[in-house]
């Protein structure tokens, strides 16, 4: 069982932002997330695009604010349970919370901030008859580790960015990529329309367009997809595989925690803006999850929650501290790893 | 009379990133400070001091966050009125406002935007007989324009980083620059101390320490100043200098609007947190100088708060348009000045 002080579901950028707060008041944090990786819709949907309106950048990639956060928080080492979805919440007999993800992982802790977006990321899948019976055994939806697919034969399906990219990523680790798409033409970034063109014209990636994958052959893991091409003769063909990506895209769904007691409105998380604190004691709602009068779904503000949730936080978890808030300027920011920084101090010197 | 769509009294971390707020709104603004220069507490007290909480900056100097709003927020071309105090507000009969500065300059807009801090930072000033008479005549407490000082004899008097940073500068500037302090010991970046030093061993400032002026003389314009040394002895001397600047720091007075009828509690304007208006529809606050239940007096709170607040302040100017938000990324960001700064655009594209 995973313990920590502050559970966060969901590592977008504000369920990011949490963990520097939090550690300022020496809370630690663990992060559950769906998808592999941190970042939320910044990582998923648009790392490569700008974002203008957050204070202080004139313009930022949303991937390197991703980073950025990260760095900001490295010191205060959260934990990260990533390619999970919160699943269950138990509220014990001491008042805190056991959530446990859909592999059957356990989490632990007196605080639960629910920074869940839109949702939990789950991938759209192919209509396949036989499809489940392959997962984790040669499909997968995400790439988690691409070291997986090291020296073998992989196929990926999609037209986006995602499929674009992964093949352009996987040509140089798999030993054969075959990317098929129902379309001929891609959408997407146009280096990376031109790099998928020029790795096909250099035989590094076979390119099936337009085409479908329609079956998948094994035992138990597998072998071979069958492709159809969409053409006046639909001609079929088998492709020996150890490996098939459908790469459709990544809807996200409020899911189990729909269920979780907690009053809903307009499909997000009602909260008061005292400290974002939900109907359930102990479970707070930030970022793009919640709602209250006047929201916007924006990084900034999620920002501004998740401090204010980390005092009120704080407060439950030591109901008898009395927290005087210090500027970071002031008090600078002390690391769970050992770490300090901390502004020059002036220095008081004659001069003669 | 200076007009514009939201008038921002306060041109802090808050005021300014209102006008990115209000811009991607299609709104104007127009900023008062009393202070000479933009940046509010983060460009007076700490420039040169590292800010680690602001999100996705794991270190920021003060003065550096300060100018990445100005380059944020230029392309919506704000109009200043530096080193005035907004003094008086009347509400007009058709709802809109008339601000005026204690120098008499007078602003008009339907909507006010309180961002003033810990209050108009107001000089300390020292203790002298005949010191209004040469305000604005060889006296003066901040500096606006250095230039004023070129070629001319300055006596500068204090301690601390301004009395020493402003000594350095203007050593360059002024045909003879001395330095008066109550103590031989200065108090600041240790860089700026030995700066002084240095200047003061070649010969180019001059340091009487510790010492302190005790009177100014002149017909209506200075011509000098009577120094005593803090000696035994008290020997005194006569300066004959063009310019006396008494750099004892500024402290921030709410000031005049604490009389403009609106609640007050704590030293703090109360609002509400559905869009951070006071009691005097059309007026808001945002920032340090507001207050709610969670309040925090921090820079990322100040943020979410002129986001918030310019959303309510559109709906109060075009009561009958129906505003959509698009995300930066989606929509990008059109300055009044003619640029535009979008993402770069998906490509369709076949690969053959
Ligand atoms: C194309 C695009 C452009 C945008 N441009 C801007 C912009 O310019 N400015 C701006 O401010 N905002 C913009 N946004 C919105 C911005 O990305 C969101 O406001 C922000 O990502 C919200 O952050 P968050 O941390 O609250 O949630 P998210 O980023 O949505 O992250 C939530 C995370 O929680 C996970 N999760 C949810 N439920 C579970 C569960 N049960 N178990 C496990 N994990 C779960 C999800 O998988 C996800 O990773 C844009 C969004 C898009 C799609
Ligand atoms: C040493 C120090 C370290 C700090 N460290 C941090 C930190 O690490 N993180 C953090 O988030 N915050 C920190 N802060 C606090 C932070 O600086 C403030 O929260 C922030 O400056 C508030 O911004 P603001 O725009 O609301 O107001 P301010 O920055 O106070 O600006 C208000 C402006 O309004 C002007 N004004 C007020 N009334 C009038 C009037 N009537 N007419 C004209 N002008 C007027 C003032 O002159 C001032 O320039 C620190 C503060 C200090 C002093």
């Amino acid at each position: 069982m995973i313990k920590t002080d502050i559970l966060i579901i969901g590592a977008g950028p504000t369920g990011l932002f949490a963990v520097f707060e939090a550690g300022l008041l020496k809370l630690k944090c663990h992060l559950i997330d769906a998808l592999p990786q941190a970042g939320g819709q910044c990582s998923e949907i648009y790392p490569k695009k700008p974002i203008y309106d957050i204070p202080g950048f004139p313009e930022v990639l949303a991937g390197d604010l991703v980073d950025n956060l990260m760095e900001q928080i490295k010191s205060f080492q959260p934990g990260f349970t990533l390619g999970e979805r919160a699943e269950t919440i138990k509220k014990l007999e001491d008042g805190t919370f056991v959530v446990t993800t859909n592999k059957g992982t356990e989490h632990h802790a007196p605080v639960v901030a629910i920074a869940g977006g839109l949702g939990s990321f789950e991938p759209r899948k192919p209509l396949l008859e036989n499809l489940s019976k392959f997962e984790d055994n040669g499909v997968a939806y995400m790439i988690k580790d691409p070291e997986v697919y090291r020296d073998k034969k992989v196929i990926i399906a999609g037209g986006g960015d995602s499929a674009l990219d992964w093949s352009i990523f996987l040509a140089d680790v798999a030993s054969q990529v075959t990317l098929v798409h129902r379309r001929n033409e891609f959408r997407g970034a146009l280096d990376s329309v031109e790099k998928v063109q020029e790795l096909k014209d250099k035989g590094k990636l076979n390119l099936i367009t337009p085409a479908e994958i329609i079956g998948l052959n094994g035992d138990t893991q597998l072998e071979s997809v069958l492709i159809r091409k969409i053409s006046d003769d639909n001609e079929e063909l088998v492709l020996e595989v150890d490996d098939f990506i459908p790469l459709f895209g990544l809807s996200p769904k409020l899911g189990p925690i729909g269920d979780w007691g907690l009053e809903i409105e307009k499909n997000a998380i009602k909260v008061d803006t005292f400290d974002y604190q939900t109907n359930i004691p102990g479970i707070y709602a930030i970022g793009d999850v919640n709602t209250y009068p006047g929201k916007l779904k924006l990084i900034l503000c999620g920002f501004h929650e998740a401090t204010l949730m980390c005092q009120s936080a704080f407060q439950k978890i030591h109901p008898d501290k009395k927290y005087v808030m210090k500027y970071t300027t002031v008090g600078g920011v002390s690391g769970f790893d050992g770490t300090k920084k901390e502004a020059p101090k002036a220095v008081v010197k004659a001069i003669e």
